[in-house]
C-alpha cells in the first residue's frame, strides 16, 4: 500500500486527487493536507466525500509528511512546492508537484513568466516532466515529478508525433485552447462566478499565458528546434474538459493515411491515448471523468495546413489523473491501475 | 463471471449500466441491445466508449439472449418489457427491468396511468419491486426485478422512515420534485434541445405524473395506509440528479433528535443512503456519478410540518446504479460490489 | 425627465436598473453609486455598458443626491436604506428600496428575521409595500417605496386571487419556489461560483429564509387571517428566473372555469400579470428579460388541492422592473413605460 | 409603418426578428409564415409571446405576401428562398434573405459547398451583401440582400480594418470561432439535446464549413487579394453568442497605437462596432441580446502574428438584428432604430 499525503487537498484537482485514490487498490490517503481549512473535516468541505472520508484536513508539516507517506502530491499554487523541497525530504519520500515550479528548465524564464522568484532552483535539473507518454522512462526513478500543466498536456500530446517526426513547420504552430472553468480553481472571485461564466466565452492570457513557455519546451524538445507558438485560451461554461485545436503548415504534401501512420506509431499501445476514427473529432464528453486523450486531426489541402485536435479532462489527465499515472510508474504499478474510469456521460 | 445481456443499451440508463457494469469485477455483457441502432458500434453512438467497447448493437431475439445471459437488462419504453417476458424466458435467465412494467401490482391502475394495455399481467405478482433498501429479502430470490422509477426511489426512501413508523399524516404529503434533463431521455424532441432545456425551469406532469401512483404504492406498503399524495416534477438545467422536497404534517411534536433517531433506526448500516449532518441538506452535486442516497430533514415547529430532502443521481440510484445493486443481491455478490464509485465533482 | 440616482448601481439588480433605466424614455440617470467601485468607470466594471455609460461610480452622499435626483433607488444590502433615510431627504426626493428594510410592518419581526436593529423604525408605517398589482393606489402618493422580494413578488402573486377570495385554507400553504443564481448577489463566495452552482440543485433556508414573514405577511391581508406557510427556495444553475410552486387545499370543490375566472377577476387587466391557457404552465425561459409574471394553476381532484405556479424574471419584475413600475405610478406615468421588453428567447 | 412579413418566423432567427420587430417603432408584423406550424398559434410555439402577438402561423403564399408586405424576411433553410424569388415579387417587395442563397457571388462555389443546385442565379448579382458597416451606400437602394452568416459578421468585422489596409498576410489568416447552440437551429436531431450539448466542447465543420468561402470571398473583397483561410467552428454550451479569434502574420512590426488608430478609422463613428479598450478582450456576455460587435486585437511580438478578436449575438447581429439593420438603411431610416437594445446580464 502506498502511502499518500496530499498538500493541497481541497482546490479541485486536490479533491480529484482524493476522488481517484479513493478507488486507486494499492494506495492509501494518510495526509489530507489544507491551509484553508485546517482541523475542519474534510467532507465537510466536500460533501461528495461524507461516509467516505474521516480525516480533517492538516497543514503542511513537512517532516512529518515525509516520514509518513511514500508520495506527496503538492496540488498548491506556484511557489509553495519550490519552497517546501529539499535534499531532507527527496531522501525520505517522493514528490509530485502539480504547479508550474519545475516545469521549465530555464529558471530565468520561470521567474520571467510566473514573476516570483524560484525558492529551490537546484532542483529543476533533477525534476522530471512527467508527461508519461513521452517521458515515461525518465519517470521510473524520478524522485520528483514535474506534473504538465492541463493546456500542455492536452496540447502537447494533440501535436507531439507531428512534431517529433519533422512532418510540419514547427514556426506556423497556433494553438487555440478551450477550457472548463474548474481550471480556474476554486478561489473566491467574481470573475468566477455562476453568473459571471455562464453563458458566455472569452479569451484570456492572450500573447502572455503562463502555459505558453510550458509548450514551446515541449515541443522544441520534440523537434530539435526552437519553437515559438501562439497560445490562446478561453473560459468555456462548463466544469470540466479541454479541448485544444491546433494549426500548423505541413512541410510536404501528406495523406490521411501517411498522418494516420504517424500518430499510431506513437500511440497505438498507449492505454490513455485514443487516437479517433476519421472524421470522428474529440469532444470533451466522451472523456469526463476519464485519464483518456482523444486526439485526432484534419488535413486542409486548400491551405496546406493540419488541423490537430486534443480533448482531456482537465482534472484527470490535465492534472490529478496524470499525477497518479505517474505515481504508478515510479512505484512499479500497471500505468493504468486505479485510472480505468470509464468516461462518464451525460 | 455474471453474463449479462441490455435491451434498449442505446438509452441514457441503458448507456450508464454499460458504464458501470464495464467497471464491475464480476459483470460481463454479452449484449448491447437497441432497435434503433442494429449492426452500429456501440462506441460510435457512445463516444466514452471507444476502445473500451468493441461490440455491435443488437435486436432483441430473447431465446437467443435467455440462453446466453444470465440476467437481462431492459432499458426501455413501457410495454416492452412486458410484450417480451414469458415463463420460457424466466426458466433461462433472471430479468431486471428498468421500465414501469412490473412496478404497479394493480394492472387496472397501471394501464390507466400509463395509457396502455398491460401485455403479461400474469407476471406482475411474482416481480419484486426493486426498492433494495426496503424489499432486500424479496429481491435475492426473485427471476423478475420491477426496477423503481428515478422519483418514486428518491421520494420512497427520504419519506420512508417516518412513514414506516406511523410519524406523519399520511394523506398530507407534497412531494415536489427537481431532475436533471437525462431524464428526459434522448429521443429527438424539440422540448429538450439544449436551446429548450437551458436557463430555464418548469413543472411538467402537473398531478398527472406517472410516477405519481408508484410513490402512492410504496407509501401505502409502508405505512400500511391507503395514501393520496401530490407529486411535482421540475425539468432543471443539468444532466444528472433528482432533488425530492418531500412536507408533511408531524402527528406530533418531535424533536430533531427524535427523528434523527427514526432515520437511522433504518439508515445507519445501509451503505448506500447517507443520512446527512444536521442543517446540512441534499444537493445533486454530491452525489453525481455515484448510487448514494443523501437524506435528510428539517422540522418547523412555526407549522408543525417536517420537510424531508433527498438527493440522488437519476441515471445511477434512479436507474442503472439501482439495476445493477438489485443484480448484486439476486447473485449473492456484496451488495456494492462495482458501486463504489465515489461522486464525481465538480 | 425623472433624475434617478442609484445607490447600489454594480450588484446585479442595481446593473438591471441600469439597462432598464437606459431605455426607459422618461427618466435619466445622474447618479451611478457604489461603494465598492467608486471612480471606476461604471463600464469597466460592466462591460455591456461600454459606450452607453460614460460615468464613473460614486459614494452614496444622500444630501447631494436628494438634490439631484428626483427619485433614489436603492439596490443594497438589509440595513443600508435604513441608515440613510430622513425627512430631509424624504422632503427633497423620493426613495424606492430595494432591500428588505421597510418590507415588514412589525419591526421586532424584521429584527429577529434579519438579525440586525432597524435604524429607521419611524418610516417603516409610512412606506409602501410596492407590490403594484395590489397596492397601486398607495403606489402613487408614496415617498419611501419598500420594492418586493423577488420569492415574495412571484408567490403573493400566484396564490393572491385564491386568498382574496378566500377560497383555500390558507394554513395549508406551502411554497416550493426555485431561483436562478443571479439572486445570491455578486458578491465573491466560493458557494456561488460556476463549478458549485453547476450541474447542482439544492435547497437552502429551508424552515428559515428571510423572504417567509414578508410572504406571510402578504398572504395575511390578502386573506384577512394570520397566515403561516412553508416557504422552499431552492438554488437552480441558471442566471435568471424564480418559478414557485405553490400548493394549498381548496376549501371546497371548484372546476377549473371557476378558479379561471378567479384569477381574470384580479388579472385580466394586468399588463404585466398573464394567466397562462389551461395545462400550460409558466416556465421561466418565456419572461427572461421581461417584467411579465406568467401565472397559472392546477387542481387536483384526488386530493382536494390546488397547485398555484407563477414565473418571474427575478432581476426585473423581482427586482428591478417592479422598482421602475413603481417609479412609473408615483410620477403619473402610463405603469408599462419603459418596461415593454419582450422576454429574450432562447 | 413598414409591413414586414417573415417566412421562416417558428426558428431561433425567426423569433427573433419577432421579437425586435415587435419593439420597432416604425415596423409592423403582417404575416407570420412557418411550414411546421400552419394554423397553429404563434404564442403556442413560443410562450414568450404570449398575449404580445395574437397572431396563427401560415404557409408561403409568395404573391399574397408581396401584396402585403413591404419587405419580406426570409428566416429559412438553404435554398428556400432561392426558389421563392421572382422578378415579380421584387416588383412589389423587398427581400432580405438570412439564408446563404444570395451570398456567394460565384453561383458554382455556392453549389459545390451547399451541395444544392441554384433555383435563381440570375438574381445573383443583384443582390446585396447586407454587411452593413462595409456596404452600407449598396444596401440602400437593393432590392434583394443577401444578410450575412453569423460566422462570417463575427469573424470579417474583426479583421476587415487590417485586411481593408494591407497591413496582414491575407494567406496567414486562421479563424478558430466558437459558438452558443441557438446557432443549430431548433431542429428535433439527437446532437442538439440538451445532455448532448451541456457541459462539452466540440470542433464540427472542420476544414469543410459552409461559412468558409463566404469569409474568404469577403477578405478577398478587402484586401483585392484571393484569399484561403483556416476556419473551425466550435460548439459552446450557451445559448447565444458567437466569439471569433482570428490569427493573422503582420507585414511589419507595429504598435499597439498604429493598430488601434487602423480600427478607430473604419470603426469610431459605427455605433454598433465597438472597439474595446487595450486588453480587454471581447466576451459574449457583454452583448448578449443587442446589435453589437465588440471588437479587440493583440499584437504578439514573438511571433509577429496579431490576434483579432470579435463577440456577436449570433441570433442579432449575427442574423435577425443585422437583417433589421439593413431594413433601417433600406427604407430610410435611422440605421439603429429599433436596434438601440441594451446588452442583458446576467
Amino acid at each position: 500500500m502506498i502511502k499518500v499525503g496530499i498538500i493541497g487537498s481541497t482546490g479541485y484537482a486536490g479533491q480529484e486527487l482524493v476522488r481517484i485514490l479513493l478507488q486507486h487498490p494499492d494506495a492509501e490517503i494518510v495526509w489530507y493536507g489544507s491551509r484553508s481549512y485546517i482541523d475542519k473535516k474534510y467532507s465537510e468541505v466536500f460533501g461528495n466525500m461524507f461516509q467516505l472520508v474521516d480525516d480533517k484536513c492538516m497543514g503542511e508539516n513537512m517532516d512529518e509528511l515525509a516520514k509518513k507517506a511514500d508520495v506527496i502530491f503538492t496540488a498548491t499554487p506556484q511557489g509553495l512546492c519550490g519552497s517546501l523541497v529539499s535534499e531532507e525530504i527527496l531522501k525520505n519520500t517522493k514528490i509530485i508537484d502539480l504547479s508550474a515550479d519545475f516545469r521549465i528548465k530555464d529558471v530565468a524564464k520561470y521567474e520571467k513568466w510566473y514573476g516570483i522568484k524560484h525558492q529551490s532552483p537546484e532542483f529543476i535539473k533533477e525534476a522530471v516532466y512527467g508527461l508519461c507518454e513521452v517521458n515515461r522512462e525518465d519517470v521510473k526513478n524520478a524522485r520528483l515529478i514535474a506534473n504538465p500543466g492541463c493546456f500542455p498536456t492536452c496540447s502537447t500530446l494533440s501535436i507531439y508525433p507531428m512534431a517529433k517526426e519533422g512532418l510540419i513547420d514547427m514556426n506556423s504552430i497556433i494553438i487555440d485552447a478551450k477550457s472548463g472553468t474548474s481550471g480556474a480553481g476554486r478561489g473566491a472571485k467574481v470573475a468566477n462566478l455562476y453568473c459571471e461564466v455562464n453563458e458566455s466565452i472569452k479569451p484570456y492570457g492572450v500573447a502572455s499565458h503562463r502555459h505558453t513557455p510550458e509548450i514551446e519546451d515541449q515541443l522544441s524538445y520534440a523537434s530539435g528546434e526552437e519553437v515559438l507558438i501562439n497560445f490562446t485560451p478561453h473560459l468555456v461554461p462548463m466544469n470540466r474538459g479541454i479541448l485544444a485545436t491546433s494549426y500548423a503548415a505541413l512541410k510536404k504534401k501528406m495523406s490521411y493515411e501517411e498522418v494516420k501512420a504517424v500518430y499510431d506509431k506513437y500511440y497505438k499501445d498507449e492505454y490513455f491515448v485514443r487516437v479517433l476514427e476519421k472524421d470522428v473529432y474529440p469532444e470533451t464528453r466522451w472523456v469526463e471523468g476519464s485519464n483518456f486523450v482523444d486526439v485526432n486531426f484534419k488535413i486542409d489541402e486548400r491551405t496546406g495546413r493540419i488541423i490537430m485536435m486534443g480533448a482531456i479532462d482537465n482534472v484527470v489527465k490535465g492534472a490529478a489523473g496524470q499525477a497518479v499515472q505517474n505515481m504508478n510508474i515510479m512505484f512499479g504499478l500497471e500505468e493504468n491501475t486505479g485510472l480505468k474510469m470509464v468516461p462518464m456521460f451525460p
